[in-house]
């Protein structure tokens, strides 16, 4: 079999029956489109965009349309994306105007290629007005922002803002990531999210933030590993937890108990004692060279929140794996699993 | 003596004469403002912060007044401070009303401590209107934007908005930074930038990235480090420099080699031919605990800029040494002090 794989999360966090029906279908939706889009000859990159706009496009999940509304209602959104074919990465924070802020992160990665003529460097982050700014440069629409609010993210705004009574405990962290390799073993990682419900105006969470949300480490002749995480923002922040994820399985060959010990050290991490109710989960993927054309595939997650719901789906399958993964009286549930296959 | 210690950077470049003089005063002013803040009983991170403001006020570091002018001809500030107490940090990024943005992190790191009574998750990291929606919440009086712009900052603006070419050989990055110990052996690190002159709007610069611009890595009852880098932005930021700094000092006694080695790396990492003209500094302080009340505290720097212009100051010295290096011949120039104290 060939190493075209994805792999995408819907976010930790507690899962009713109808939010985890709704996320398994997202979940499943952007698992195919990303899969066909490998089969069609698209790389890692193109793909796992692809997979993460159909999210974005879902109004179930908090990211695009249907996001969080922050304090002052309106939409204010984050995205990273990386690749391993030239290492490069881009950011985009406090987007209030894109319908997919993830494209706007592809246009961004792509635009580095290009060294100004002037001598200016390519940004590879950029927040608010200046995201406005390079897509009318880049003739990419703006979009409304009005029509990123859904009616039912407005009644939960509404719901909170009058109450405004341990929004935490209550709080969804349906940010989403998905991880794809294609044909050439090649892997690129993207994530989005709307941030927490009634942040704070111009807040920038983890999914904006290379080391942080999102993360790939290692070189494409070796071992290389691609992380992307969810849960509560700040201490993700704080511990560098994507990074921190695909290191250590970089260095270790036990994914299992490494995976299962860092995430434990997050979750009992001494800033914990500042963030109402700690949670975290992550998926990961590690690409092993066996030989010129042969890959060992190590995929899974780990998660400290009462529930996560993720699926994949490799190239030959007819469709995706869906995972409703719950803590019950564990502090940490963590799975791994792997296959060999061919690249390039 | 006591482990009070300060160690600040005016940026790696290409330093004239005028340039050099101009770094070297606002150094030592640095360096004395924080050893005496330090003496008179200010923590690490008072001090630190103490410091990086007397920068941002001189108009002759790209920071606060007198920043390089963006694009569209505006003053954009980043800003990040951590400290190893209890592993907070707080970043603001696109800030053009701030006359100190490392001020203003100050602030935002500390109102992390109180958890809203609404539940909701206090911010490490804001952005442009959400700077100053949290200036005023805080009575922090906002700036007139104007006023953070000098002539010679106009002037620089102009020639190269006129001439547009080969910017970025001719760049100063003149980003600051520091490193402050106080008497307990606790250590806050701090960096201000003012960013590339012309750069795109709303982009944000490593000096806002936690693990990229600014680190602390760590536990204060064993060894820590803590390390700020200056240079190439996007190159630190694909580069995880600042951690990366940390953790390879962290893992080996051999600082001087660890230190060189990681910074040729980043010189020579794959991504800088997406960058003009590739150059990074940084400095770096290693605190170990040798017995109850004795530390070691390792300091240096390295850089393959053609200059850097850094300066440190003990507790105990009645003023700072200010250190020009120069690249010469070499790719890249590393220097590591050390010294034991007591503390706590």
């Amino acid at each position: 079999m060939s190493s075209e794989f994805i792999i995408v999360h819907a976010g930790a966090g507690a899962y009713s029956n109808k939010k985890r029906t709704q996320a398994t279908t997202a979940i499943r939706l952007a698992c195919q489109i990303a899969v066909e889009a490998l089969k069609n000859g698209c790389d890692c990159m193109e793909a796992v965009v692809k997979a993460i706009m159909s999210m974005e496009d879902n109004p179930h999940t908090n990211c695009g349309t249907g996001s969080n509304l922050n304090q002052h209602g309106y939409v204010s959104c984050d995205a990273g994306l990386m690749r391993s074919t030239d290492n490069l990465c881009a950011s985009i924070g406090d987007c209030r105007v894109a319908k997919n802020p993830i494209q706007i992160c592809e246009k961004l990665l792509l635009s580095q290629h290009k060294l100004s003529p002037l001598g200016l460097q390519p940004p590879c982050f950029l927040v608010h007005d200046g995201v406005k700014d390079f897509m009318e440069q880049h003739a990419l629409p703006t979009y409304p922002p009005e029509k990123l609010i859904t009616e039912t993210s407005l009644r939960t705004y509404r719901h909170w803002k009058e109450r405004r009574v341990e929004i935490e405990k209550h709080m969804f962290s349906d940010t989403v990531g998905a991880i794809c390799i294609d044909r050439y073993g090649n892997m690129a990682i993207a994530c989005s999210s709307g941030g927490n419900i009634l942040k704070h105006q111009g807040r920038i969470g983890p999914s904006a933030l290379p080391g942080c949300g999102f993360w790939i480490e290692g070189s494409s002749d070796k071992s290389m590993c691609a992380s992307t995480v969810t849960g509560s923002g700040e201490l993700i922040i704080r511990t560098q937890f994507a990074s921190s994820v695909c290191q250590s399985l970089l260095d270790s060959s036990e994914e299992w108990s490494s995976l299962k010990e860092l995430t434990r050290n997050v979750q009992h991490h001494h800033t914990n004692k500042y963030v109402a109710d700690p949670m975290v989960g992550s998926i990961f993927t590690k690409l092993e060279r066996l030989g010129k054309a042969n890959v060992l595939v190590t995929f899974g997650y780990a998660h400290t929140s009462p529930g996560m719901v993720l699926g994949y789906m490799k190239g030959n399958s007819s469709k995706a794996t869906v995972i409703t993964s719950e803590l019950n009286n564990l502090d940490t549930v963590t799975n791994v699993f792997a296959f060999k296959a061919n690249s390039g």
